[in-house]
């Protein structure tokens, strides 16, 4: 039996090796039959080199090749000999070369895979796809995926570590509490009738370590959330978790930067320039209509409701009278869309619950719409000016209350530009958003709540105004932005014990609610925490990026479907009732038993 | 407000700062009220700085200094000055130094701890330092090992890398399979009456990679079991997990050397020989009576059976013709232990159920004890040939079957060891177990059973025995030893289906139970599988080697106790009925709900 073991991979060789003796294995990528030779591409991870199997030089070998098919595992010895001229292959390293076999062995046969494996043009169904996981990387573009997920992962651990940052691992085992609803629950089979729950971030594990004094922490942490499950997201996903002690955030998001920047250069060889814009949340809800602009194109939306006011357009000062506002998005050289093209945009923000999408066309020095005659010649001045058009341009504007207006502005902004190929593809536009309010208004509960948790610090300036106009507090929470993608955040803690007292007053939580939420985190924080901050950062977003997919199960291993099932394993499954017995457990509705 | 950003950390300064102005901040580790001046320890993870107060320069930060208290969470301006000559402590690395306090602000106060922070001497029960685990942490021993768990993953992670094995990520939510006995289950709220589970380890997913062909993977991997624990187990724990393709023992091994090698130079700057010594798993058992023998000192088992059968001790005769043996070991100058020395041994054994143990003291060139009249002096001789014995030394034997002979003089070997002072606590001795049985009996079952698993390759230079005598087919796995623990486990696996189909054969499993117990991954080892071998390493017991512990809880941040309990968290615990409910799950035992 020939060894497997091999000289070289298949990517390895070139024309410096002509001449000498290898061996490779791998798998038989395609096979051709040209003027009595066999020509087999041998594939492995890190390429293909060509073997040739020559009748006449080596007969017994070139039988045995006849008989090889696809995905069949071999090993080869041969001599390294350079391609004729013409026949070279400039896409492949190894395209200068070939092997000319001299002795082969067959390690293992291949059923007939249920997609092709070498033919990466065909379209293959995702759900096949994924039940056949380990053939599907196999093909080549989900490996390369995996391997740039292990270099970013290594960037990080790398530059962290440099930073002087630990990493400690924190339970997968933890605890549930009243606020869980998502969480996965694991029945404990020595302690009966309890469970623990498998944590949605190691929040709580980090602040503790700031308390116990480790003062630099991160992870790459697996966490968990049972949720209704979006198309980008999976119940299991991964955080870069960071938490640092006796810093602020002008410590903390220079460090994030270089982290980022370091992960770009070493995975995509691509220099981010930092230090990153920021803007505060107020600038983005203003401009953007949403918390994380993508700024790769400009597009601001305009607040005309002062504006608006002075028109006679029913439509508008009815919103306005109800509390609504008015804004406008100026689509540069829009003055060309058609009527069917407005319409199907206003079916687009109808999908977000806005009503009506006005617009108004600036073409030969006037404004043009069925609705220009509601506006004086003054007002439609100012409204030219208020959203900077020019000639040739198109205004939409909605009028709604203000989180509708934003919505839908926002999501018609982004699609505006998707649609006119305003989009730099190449472009990396990072953002910090910052100054986030510390409180938002609950109406259901009839009261205020916290923006972020309970423990995020306001803003020392505004600590006066906790007292008097709470929903005005800004907090010290920030948010890390690329392209429009939310790729993390985090803020700095309250670690002042009277400050979080006037927090938990404002939200009016009562000493028994204190106690039943957060309990033991309390009675931890008490006894000295030094001043911490953190931020999470969603690796398998920044992973989605660098490999340039909008398939989060691209940039996982072994992903879940968007019904949390792994079609491979199938799983999760009927368990035998023993094992159910065991946990004293019991399906309690007979239709899943 | 002063800032509470560092300009040091409290283990930076020393006499080259003579002058600097500096601030720290950290906690009260210790005060002193000397002279009118106050001493402050500040502490931080990096080390210890004293503070000094003098009410004459800083009136106001005296009296301040005057109201603070262990553990409050400070922050102080000043400059760096030397000690009083005489007044050096050289067991800091400040300890040259102290900062005379020109500002300090109060960061956050603290309760008195519930144990000593400052006094490491102080023994606190177990239970309360789980309970505050973050109070233990800060007490030092603990950060320190979780300082170098981090050491040990980087210098893990970096080594794996730089011999091009990649860090893939799989999946925590898998499948339970009808060996997992000891899963953890997860109920899963979208599929009602379904369940994931947890992994006891990645085993088949690293598999699945090298037929995805990855070639050389590796992960830290949290894994789970649900068992009963013993004092050296957690629920969750963390292999060190590889497998590569078209390799054998020789090409991994020697990478597993390397890769102890280099953590334990990095860590602990301790330099091991490589390459390893290597025994075979039977030489193991019968010179040791273990599958992994402590190597550090010597006294190996000699088989005493045939001297036996030449004795008239009909002790040692009946057990030889029930199928037992009889195996000695010789305690270097044990003649010198009492008679209630010996009974205490004799009880020890008697733990592992081996009801006699018999011994002779070899003094003034005879054999003493009271069984030495059943040995003729022809017979005596031989015995002290066989087992290496000199005048003043001890001969213990045991007869009964061989594995609780084993099993028995195992222990005994390893109690004397520790007992009689044996064993250099600095030695590393690494060692391979190699050429394990492919199949052991089961008397049970009345067949043959996997030793490790079924995919684990024979030994090629046996398969022939596979048909003629199956139990003695070796098998390509090995463990790796250190100091008497297993720190690791691997093998060769089958790649070749006529193989497996072979293995599968002598195992008697029929097809039914071949798909019901390894279902899908049979599927997807017929698609062309690469030989391919691994191992998993155990990270907690190789940083318990490395930080000198017997406990494995001191080397996980957040542990869990024997039962399988957070005392921090307080879980497992009970959940809301409105969560089972989601689940459609109910507790069946009233008792436990």
């Amino acid at each position: 039996m020939l060894s497997f073991r091999r000289t070289h991979t298949c990517g390895d060789l070139n024309k410096k090796h002509d001449g000498s003796s290898v061996s490779l294995s791998g798998w038989v990528h395609r096979r051709r039959d040209h003027g009595g030779l066999i020509f087999i591409d041998l594939r492995d991870r890190f390429g293909l080199t060509q073997l040739v199997f020559d009748p006449h030089a080596n007969p017994d070998m070139h039988a045995a090749a006849e008989k090889l098919r696809s995905e069949w595992v071999i090993t080869v010895k041969g001599k390294v000999h350079p391609r004729i001229a013409g026949m070279e292959n400039s896409k492949l390293s190894t395209g200068d070369i070939e092997i000319i076999v001299e002795e082969m062995d067959v390690l293992s046969k291949a059923k007939t895979p249920p997609f092709s494996i070498s033919d990466e043009q065909v379209e293959v169904n995702e759900e096949l796809r994924l039940k056949y996981r380990y053939l599907d990387i196999r093909r080549g573009d989900i490996a390369d995926k995996l391997i740039k997920r292990h270099k970013a992962m290594m960037s990080t651990r790398k530059f962290l570590d440099s930073q002087n940052f630990s990493e400690i691992t924190t339970p997968i085992l933890g605890k549930s509490t009243p606020e869980g609803a998502r969480d996965y629950l694991v029945p404990s089979r020595v302690h009966p009738g309890n469970f623990y729950a498998l944590p949605q971030s190691p929040q709580i594990f980090k602040q503790l370590l700031m308390v116990a004094g480790m003062d630099r922490y991160f992870q790459i942490a697996q966490c968990f959330r049972d949720e209704d499950l979006r198309a980008d997201r999976q119940p299991e996903f991964t955080q870069i978790d960071v938490e640092m002690s006796f810093g602020t955030p002008e410590d903390l998001l220079p460090i994030i930067e270089d982290l980022l920047k370091t992960i770009f250069k070493e995975c995509n060889d691509i220099g981010i320039s930092t230090p990153f814009k920021r803007l505060t949340h107020a600038f983005c809800m203003e401009k953007y209509g949403c918390d994380r602009p993508d700024l790769r194109f400009n597009m601001q939306l305009s607040n005309i409701t002062e504006i608006a006011k002075r028109s006679s357009f029913t439509v508008f000062n009815d919103q306005i009278q109800q509390g609504g506002i008015v804004k406008a998005l100026c689509v540069k050289g829009g003055a060309d869309l058609s009527r069917r093209q407005i319409d199907e945009y206003t079916e687009f923000v109808g999908r977000f619950e806005i009503k009506g999408l006005a617009w108004m066309k600036y073409q030969d020095d006037a404004l043009n719409s069925s609705i220009v005659k509601f506006f004086p010649e003054e007002v439609k001045k100012e409204l030219i000016e208020a959203t900077d058009a020019s000639p040739g341009d198109l205004i939409f504007m909605i009028a709604d209350l203000p989180n509708a207006v934003n919505q839908g502005l926002d999501h018609l902004r982004r699609k505006i530009a998707r649609d006119r190929n305003l989009i730099d593809l190449k472009r990396l536009e990072f953002l910090w958003v910052t100054d986030f309010p510390l409180f938002n208004w609950d109406a259901e509960a009839n009261r205020i709540q916290s923006e972020h948790h309970p423990f995020t610090s306001p803003n020392f300036e505004d600590i006066a105004l906790m007292d008097t106009d709470p929903t005005k507090v800004r907090s010290l929470a920030y948010d890390v932005i690329l392209n429009g993608y939310e790729i993390g955040g985090g803020s700095q803690r309250i670690h002042n014990s009277e400050l979080q007292q006037k927090v938990f007053e404002a939200l009016k939580l009562s000493p028994e609610e204190l106690k039943s939420k957060f309990g033991f985190f309390l009675e931890a924080l008490s006894y000295g925490t030094p001043p911490h901050l953190g931020i999470a950062l969603g690796l398998d977003r920044i992973l989605m990026i660098l490999t340039e997919t909008d398939n989060i199960r691209d940039v996982i291993a072994f992903p879940k479907t968007q019904k949390a099932s792994d079609l491979m394993l199938e799983s999760p499954s009927k368990v035998i009732s023993a094992q159910l017995d065991e946990l004293k457990l019991a399906i309690s509705d007979p239709d899943y038993r």
